[in-house]
Parts: structure tokens; sequence; C-alpha cells
């Protein structure tokens, strides 16, 4: 059984996570840039590192939730990395979301030196991460897998094992196109309803009973004819995410046309400073262009 | 009470749909231009009329579900057509898929003549039709939606009346919309998953938990992986529908890149054969132009 764990990254995701493992009596030991995140750990009973590598020597099982794969490959191989300070057989349990390839080449990388990796990102945003209800999508081998699922089952409810190491980030990616282009779809229909008169909000209730139906329908198709669009999921993440996916097919030759367009759309949001918003305000791009709101009535 | 029912139209819909108001008992009086499908009919119970005027002489409210605009206005407007056989303050409810701007045009010529319609578009395909579990979108005034709502309830779970005329075909647009782009998004990611080596059908099931989740994600994802494109939903008629979105944004100055992009993939699975097929299909021509197939494992 795992007790001594690490945390690297203690933003608006990574910090109440790990406030969710110290909640359950893990002996957590944590490093962030940001002092004052540290300080929030540290008050909910963690350990502060001077570095990950720190990190890494008072841990088996290290967590890292980090804002790009550049500053996740530094951190877990850089210099005073989580790499120099790793025993034999501990695990990167690596929760940000990066590229399908550069998870592979990192867990790669652990490997030749007798290290193991889970790649790990979720679903479900910071309301996810503070009700431990996350999604997550692991990738990389069964035994160390099961080694860290109790702890992932204490940040999430819906964990599963999609495949080897890259399999996490590769679901991730498939869970962004199906999010991101349902939220276009409602954009559209919305929009489409509106300019033809009739009452979105009605439009969105009579789907909902149908074939229609999903969770983006459901919760950000209110958000649009709420006009809320305080995050929730932020713009400039899922416009990462679809361009990881784009990058992805481009180097592996996947024909993807419909999330090649939704990264356009992204492009547009962020265009009218949109970049902090919602990501369901893709939804003010299609408005602005068509020349309408999608407001009920 | 209505009691004496006109229906034209039994087609793979029109027919299972007659038959759910035979069984409940109503008085039908059914039309036809295949003599098979009439015969069909009768031997449920219905009496056969000569013509679409016959029909309405018969008849309180008639039915329509028939398969295109064109002939929607003939069987309605044109020559021995419904009009000129309905007695004043007769409706007639057109279950077919047309465009709005054509509903909101026979609605206004019947009412010059003191008759009411009213559009109500189904979605649910003929299992929903057989099953009588449709959800119809309608559009009209209150009173004649009250008058006809009986009747709609025998044919499907969820009726709502969503605005005035036109706005039933409004509705269905907007539901061909999400549906379409769900459908592509989920054949996206299934393809961009099999590409990155990770089996499509434990993709699909981690996606399931979270936010991505829809109705499509369940059972076209699930049709995708059994390659079952046996319909259900046809390609022919989804396009169609479609394309009456892409028409009326044409003419409304709707900006719905989606949408048209959704266009052009239903050109590409016709090109490949596929009208008759199931839409989900859409993944083939995603397949196709990636050099995979979503097979699972």
């Amino acid at each position: 059984m795992v007790k001594k764990v690490g945390f690297v990254g203690l933003g608006i995701m990574g910090l109440p996570m790990a406030g969710n493992l110290l909640k359950v009596g893990y002996e957590l030991c944590v490093y962030d840039v940001v002092p004052t995140a540290v300080e929030q750990a540290v008050a909910q009973g963690a350990t502060a590192a001077a570095s990950p590598k720190e990190v890494a020597q008072n841990s088996e099982v290290i967590i890292t939730m980090l804002p790009s794969e550049a500053i996740a490959e530094q951190v877990i191989l850089g210099s005073d990395g989580l790499v120099e300070g790793m025993a034999p057989g501990a695990a990167v349990v690596d929760m940000s979301t990066i590229s399908p390839i550069g998870a592979k080449k990192i867990a790669a990388a652990l490997k030749e030196k007798g290290l193991n990796m889970i790649d790990a990102p979720v679903s479900g945003g910071d309301v996810g991460a503070k009700e431990a209800s996350l999604s997550i999508m692991a990738g990389g081998d069964e035994a160390t897998f099961q080694k860290v699922l109790p702890l992932l089952q204490k940040m999430g409810k819906n964990v599963n094992l999609v495949g080897d190491s890259g399999a996490g980030q590769v679901s991730k990616a498939c869970n962004q196109i199906v999010v991101g282009l349902a939220i276009a779809a409602v954009a559209e229909a919305l929009v489409f309803a509106k300019k033809n008169g009739v009452d979105p909000a009605k439009v969105r209730n009579a789907l909902l009973g149908g074939f229609a139906q999903s969770r983006v329908l459901e919760l950000h198709g209110q958000r649009m004819l709420d006009r809320n669009f305080t995050p929730g999921g932020k713009v400039h993440l899922h416009k990462k995410d679809t361009e990881i996916a784009v990058e992805a097919a481009k180097q592996l030759g996947i024909y993807l046309p419909c999330n090649a367009l939704l990264s356009q759309l992204w492009n547009s949001v962020t265009a009218m400073g949109g970049s902090q918003w919602d990501h369901s305000s893709i939804v003010k791009c299609l408005e602005m262009l068509s020349n309408t709101e999608v407001t009920p009535g």
C-alpha cells in the first residue's frame, strides 16, 4: 500500500486534488513554483519540498498536474527533476494534459532507468477536482495502474485504464474532440433557432428528450441561454487540447475535418478576448457572425 | 374529441404510425401512391380513399408523412389535394420533414381558407415509429395543438409545442444539426484512437462516464465498433435535413460552419455508395481518408 505521495503542480486543479488525498490520510510532500499555493497545501497537512527532486526523494508515487508539456517534461526529466530523486520502482502519475507522443516519450525515458509512469489526464474541471468526481483516463502497465488506482479513486469517480503509455492522453484528446464539437453543435442549433424566430430555450428542452440528448446540450446549452460564461472549462485549455489532436493527426495521418474547424472556432473566441471564458462561449463567435444572441424567448 | 383521422403517406414511418392510431380505435381513412402500402393499412382496419381530397372529406384531422417538401405541398395544396376536401376548421398535421419556410408557406395558404396546420416532424426513426416512442417537435397555434395532441401522444413519447408555424421544422433542423455533428465527432474520436494504437471500444467506454456522454456516443459509437450500418436513420434523409439547415442559413444569414462541413461529409458517404446506410456510416469516409477502421482492439 502506497502511503508517501508526492504532488507537483498545485494550481486550480492540483490543489483541490492534493487536498482530497490529504483528507484521507496520505502523507503528502509537495512542490510548486508559486509559494502561496504551497502554503495552502501545507496548511492542509502537506510537507513542502525545495524541488521536484526532493519531492521524489520522499515519495513512492509522485503525481504531477502541470499546465503544459514543456513544464511536465522539465519537472519529470529536467535538472532537479523527479527522475533525479526517485527510488527504483517508484512511479510518476502525470495527470497533466499533454500530447500522446510526449507522454510516451517521458514514459520511455523513465523506463530506461527502471522507473514507471502512468499518464492519467482528467475531465471534469475544477468542480470535479474539488468534489473528487473527475473522469480519469489512464495509460500504462497494469501493475503500476493497480498500485496507483487507490490514489486515483480518491480524486475521481470514473477511472479507466485504456491501454499502454499514451493511451490516457489519446482518450483525453478523444474526449475533447467529442465535447468541443458537441458545444459547437449546440451553439449552432441555438443560433439557428433564434434567427428563425423560435425560442432557443424551448428547442433545447424539446431536443433533450430525444436522440440529440447529451450532457453538453443539458449543461452548456443552459449556460448559453443564461449567458453564463464564467468558467468551468476555459477556452484556452480546450483550445490547447484541440491543438494536441490537430498536431497528432498531422503526424499520424488522421483525417479530422471537424476537429480542425473546431480549432478555428477557438481562435475566433480567443480573438474576441475569450481565452479565460468558459468553453461554452464558442456560441459568441457564431452569434457575432449571425448578428443574434441566443437569449430565451 | 377527434375520431375520424386521415393519413397520407404510408411509408417506412407512416405505416407503423397509422397502425398505432388504428390500435387505439381511431377511424382511419388513408391514401398512398403505393397500393401495397394501402392494402397493409386496410388489413389493420383503415379505409382506403382514392385521393388526398377524398381522405380530407372523411376526416377531422389529416396526418401527412411524406418524403419531400414538393410532395407535401402537392398532397396538401395541389389538385385533388387535402385543401379541396377539408371542412371548415379541419386541421392538417404535417409530420414530414420539410423546410421551416415551406411549412410556414403551406400553413399560411391553409389559414387563408380557414384551415389549420401543425408542423410536427419527428425524431426516432422507424423503431420509434413502431414503438410509438417518437420525439415530436410541433409548431402552430395552441388550440389546434391541443386538439391534435391526443393523436400525437399515440405516436410519440416526447411531444413539444415549440412555437408558431414552422417552429417544429426549425426544431427538427436543430435536432439534426446536433445529432449529425455528434455522429461526426464520435467518428473522429474513434478514428483518432484507433490510429493512435488505442482500442476505440475502451475509449468509448471511458468517455461514456464523463462530460462527453451522449446518446449518440452510446448507440452510434457502438454501431461503428460493430460495423453495423443497417439503418436506422438513413444517410440520404439526414443529408436532406442538413441541407434544409444549410439552405435556411443561406436565406436568413446564419453562420453554421460545422453544419456546412457536415453537409460535405454526407456528400462523401453518398459518393461511397452509402445513401441507404445508417447515418453512423459517416465514420467510413473518415476511415477511408485515414487508412484505418475502428474495429475494437
